[in-house]
């Protein structure tokens, strides 16, 4: 094998053209980066939770964790799809179990009974998504100094409730989340950035409780920035919400692939600069 | 020299460690890139206008286009600047001249006249831009199927308008320009995809020319993404606006640096996918 010096001094000058055949390769090797995963037990209060975690074994060291937060749905196999890719970017990944071990709604009544109950209790809310940030910092993998949290529908309203509560993380993203608050004043507890993803025709998310929000971050000295997407309606990232916008939550795999896209760029804000 | 098969079988397993070294030679090497600028007079109609272009001399072949739109003070070093970066990032880049040859105002009173002029004008306006438009196309070096056009301010407001005018380009970017539209009906010609950087504290954009600017996408089905940055005011791109977000213009690094990656991001799908 040649020495670096030697690497450095032959082959400088052919280096421009092969930068794309060492992006392919670095591609290449990434597929067999060896994603870990496995459930983790943890608890707010008396209240046991059953999180999930992921990570790429192939890395040594400490790396930025990311917490993910569920929709109304509970913790599915969708978001445990998230953290396999976040893992896959090279951080730690965990997703947050809002609801409590076992409790996994099976149809949208069962749905909107478990969010109501959090959304209409914003202190316990809080509780809950903060002991998913204690699990996630309690990796020894993680480097505690960058983390952020990011979450979809009713995991965006809570990550955006996380900030809010003051927690000491570099940002929250929120996809298509619910963004009113009972308490705006709240705003000024909020030490990390925010990046907000929004479907620009997503109809449950009001035109007052947005305009609300901005004031919120505005009054408050926030570093926010708040991206619409045209054309996308509620769940522009989640695929089995179909294709029918008339319904007003529908994938939408354009506004899907550019938050994606949005949110790395964010992490490389947050995290490498 | 090693050749590259040897290469790639010795430096394989070494590869992953070494991408950020191999990116930060190529870093290195693109100093070196050869930017070749000159400005270079066209016509719309009977009036001469006189441009600015500029691309890297050491790339070989056709490439992508991207017309840059001045703000009211007309073609400056800014917007020649401008076009350097994109120079350097691989693009053949022109600076149109909408007001014409040796006109370039040299206070707020005159450049509000040129500006008045052409924002009361829409078809001149429009005329100008397609000139300036048509300009870049005719240079060899252009990939005529993947042109684009930014524009700051005035030059925000003129991009949206030569998409209205149904440009055959692939996109347009706004950074903080003017949204409003006395014929927002002409949205359905709009064939590109439109991204808009807007400052979220911005006061010469009104909140109803906000809101019909977004209703006329939807309504003519445009593919389009609108980023709001908080704390950003009119001007945020411009390091000589200064930093007191009170006059209502100021320069805002972030803002600039964020909306500069979503650009480049904004290319790479209409460009390279």
């Amino acid at each position: 094998m040649l020495a670096f010096g030697q690497f450095a001094v032959y082959e400088l000058f052919v280096m421009k053209k092969f930068i794309p055949l060492f992006l392919a390769l670095a591609g290449a090797l990434s597929v067999h980066a060896k994603i870990v995963t496995q459930t983790a037990e943890y608890k707010q209060g008396d209240t046991t939770l059953e999180g999930y975690l992921a990570y790429d074994d192939s890395i040594s060291g400490k790396r930025p964790g990311v917490l993910v937060v569920h929709q109304w749905l509970g913790l599915t196999d969708y978001e445990k799809h998230r953290a396999e890719q976040l893992a896959q970017l090279g951080y730690v990944a965990f997703c947050a179990d809002i609801y409590g071990k076992g409790i996994r709604p099976q149809n949208v009544s069962e749905a909107g009974a478990q969010a109501g109950k959090y959304k209409s209790d914003r202190r316990l809310l809080r509780a809950r998504v903060n002991a998913g940030l204690d699990a996630l910092e309690k990796n020894e993998l993680v480097d505690t100094k960058r983390v952020a949290a990011i979450g979809y529908c009713f995991g965006g309203t809570t990550v955006i409730e996380l900030a809010r509560s003051g927690a000491n993380i570099a940002g929250v993203v929120s996809f298509h989340g619910g963004l009113d608050s009972p308490m705006p004043a709240d705003g000024k507890n909020i030490k990390c950035k925010v990046l907000v993803c929004h479907g620009a025709d997503d109809p449950f998310v009001k035109a007052a409780d947005l305009a609300a929000f901005e004031d919120e971050m505005r009054q408050a000295n926030v570093d926010w920035v708040l991206i619409k997407y045209g054309g996308a309606v509620h769940s522009f990232t989640q695929p089995r919400a179909g294709n029918d916008n008339s319904k007003g939550a529908a994938y939408n795999e354009r506004a899907d692939r550019r938050s994606w896209a949005a949110m790395k760029m964010f992490f490389a804000g947050i995290f490498h600069d």
